[in-house]
């Protein structure tokens, strides 16, 4: 059986979060890295700054049987960040000014105050209200002007109380992991592990029936498996904690390498991106984007060090700059339209010619919501990858799915023909 | 007072988003048609794809006193998908087989198959799951696959199961508005209003005191008031029902914008990019990118219309394609670096020469982790915005946190530079 570890909850506070302003990032980076350390997260529950909202939240997670518990957010200077306040009466115990790190803060402000010419006024006001915590608290020290808590609630879960900002969140993680009663938890904590299959191009539904009749000889009840599909990416996840576990999801991993090896990605979880990243090693790249408008250039220069294979990128929106800075010929242009098979391929050889490159990409389509016909589509894009040992990698599709959708699923399909051209090998 | 109105939540179901794997995209979409509706959204729970913690995630729902509860995921064709089937028991009702909607599915899948020619036989199977319904409930067309489904529970709130992937959820939107369970909720929700106010530049301290002033002469009461700080930009949102709360906000909204109105993107929830999208009508802008790497360019068209205003961009990451393509002098590059102001200024002409545009911008930075020194370290950005009448905004700013910080808020600062010198008038 699949045996249950440490596990977690998380509360998200922020009325932002709840009117759909902003997406909660805290919520994936703290799963990811919680998923590491072998805890699971079991439940994220986002609130507004409402106090009695934020307080039911806090009792139905305390209720689930979590042995951690980690907050975000609401610990700002204004008087709708209730966060600690509330996490102090959970626990039963007032809230103290902390002398020490009302100093700390204040020497964070008087710097930024400094820098940026405003008056200490209203930093003071709000330095003591974020040095205000709850009583025998472990204080984490600010990475903005927030600190980050500790908090332990008698024979119930251990409480982290972090910020909002993703950044600060961020910042303050290995310190909260460095106090003793998160390594208390982690010591207690079995291991966890994964293995991640991805795929591009496969329905769920195919996996979903080599589950039922894989189901029949091995004893699946040994893993957590989740399928998510994102995007153009089918990932199925086999968790397991035992040793039984891993011997079935080993046997899983093969069976579905045999029966769709052709569409998959990757069998260690490397997202597609790190792969070509990884590929393009030794290689130089240029792209021409017409309707994903530099998303591609964005998502490839994601990647720190780049700059090594991606020479640059044009987008070129109008004929004028395909045909300027791309030499795509304007007659090929008037012939077959600028969304085209053969423009697409010109986009590409003129990638490589223009930025010197052995790889050219070519990227055209109608992204709508107007400019689409009966013969080319809303969400009709042509896509050609080229190299200078003269192997070429071409589509046209027609992509379900509003502007944002048709752009998202070019840069995706993109990557993998890039991802395809570099392992194939040459002739 | 601020008087409460409609209330909803969403259970959030999938596995995949408890491992950091993607980020909920339905929460906010569904908050932000939510708000418009007058509907607030109180909760968003998240939880995996396991039946207690389900179970007990509607439990706690329910519990909440809302009028609505919306469920996203959980409808798919694996056995980990049982949200229908929890929504059956808790409403008490069995779950059927729905022989029309059935046929509808089925069509649905032959067509698909046929296109990227699957066998039949694992899509039969998952048809026929995905056709077994709640008793009673009414059955919303499918987008993808799954269909959506509208479930009464006796004496409790409404729920509202809708699929998974955004698309679908989007999709299936407006039927879902058009159920008369839905319309009968719609008919009993008092408006609820909001004025955005958006700033940028501003710390979030300054508008905390300035709230702290104003509430000993305005009643703030009849206010729900949440700022939130959004990387560069800090938005104020003063929501209200009455009358009364109306003259309140209105008044606030004139303080701030009296103490403030220099940092003041906008009053009426105009987010940067829809302003600058209007501002750049009429113009022709053209971009040469380094660090951003065609972050401004995929950002720009982003917006439908883009190819109006946008002519092109150069992602110019090599030193020999800024001189190529932006015809930056490579003695320039040499005395200066290239990143510095005069590369920036060099690019923002340059893209204006290329693209034939009246209006260029050059940004050039470190967006690390490697690449930064004591003159320049990581997060070191120079930015250009230059008119063909000779106007220019140039700034050079050293910008915090990790590569993707860097990156975005780069692209950030770069809009509202675009936005200055559209609004700035020409001398």
């Amino acid at each position: 059986m699949f045996e249950p570890g440490v596990r977690a909850g998380i509360l998200a506070t922020g009325s932002e979060l709840l009117t759909g302003q902003i997406v909660d990032q805290n919520g994936p980076w703290l799963a990811e890295r919680l998923g590491r350390l072998g805890i699971e997260l079991v439940d994220e529950l986002l609130v507004g700054d409402r106090r009695d909202d934020l307080a039911a939240g806090l009792r139905f997670l305390a209720g689930q049987g979590l042995d951690l518990i980690i907050t975000t957010g609401g610990l700002g200077p204004t008087a709708d960040d209730v966060t600690a306040e509330l996490v102090a009466e959970f626990a039963g115990v007032p809230m103290v000014l902390d002398p020490a790190l009302e100093q700390r803060i204040a020497d964070i402000l008087r710097g930024w105050a400094a820098r940026h010419g405003f008056a200490g006024d209203a930093l003071v006001a709000a330095n003591r209200k974020q040095a205000t915590v709850p009583s025998g608290a472990t204080v984490l020290n600010p990475v903005g002007t927030a600190p980050g808590l500790v908090v332990s609630l008698a024979g119930g879960p251990l409480v982290l109380v972090l910020p909002g900002p993703p950044r600060e969140v961020r910042g303050m993680w290995d310190a909260a992991l460095g106090t003793p009663e998160v390594r208390e938890l982690l010591a207690r904590t079995p291991p966890l592990h994964t293995t991640h299959l991805r795929m591009f191009g496969l329905p769920e539904s195919e996996i979903a029936q080599t589950l039922r009749e894989v189901g029949a000889e091995l004893d699946l009840d040994e893993l957590e498996i989740t399928t998510c599909l994102r995007r153009s990416e089918l990932e199925v996840d086999l968790r397991y904690r035992s040793g039984a576990g891993e011997a079935v999801a080993e046997k899983l991993a093969a069976e579905i390498t045999r029966r769709h090896g052709s569409f998959l990605v990757s069998t260690d979880g490397t997202p597609t991106d790190e792969q070509v990243g990884r590929l393009l090693a030794g290689h130089r790249i240029g792209l021409g984007e017409s309707c994903t408008g530099g998303m591609l250039a964005g998502r490839l220069t994601d990647r720190a060090g780049s700059s090594e294979y991606l020479v640059g990128g044009v987008v070129a929106y109008s004929n004028e700059a395909k045909t300027a800075l791309l030499g795509v010929p304007a007659e090929l242009i008037e012939a077959h339209g600028a969304v085209s098979p053969e423009v697409a391929r010109a986009m590409a050889d003129g990638a490589r010619a223009t930025f010197h490159s052995d790889i050219g990409v070519g990227i055209t389509g109608v992204a709508g919501p107007g400019g689409g016909t009966e013969a080319k589509p809303v969400g009709y894009v042509c896509f050609c990858v080229t190299t200078d040992d003269g192997r070429v990698e071409a589509r046209d599709r027609v992509l379900p799915g509003n502007r944002n959708d048709v752009r998202e699923r070019s840069t995706d399909v993109a990557m993998h023909l890039i991802r395809r051209i570099l392992t194939t090998s040459a002739t």
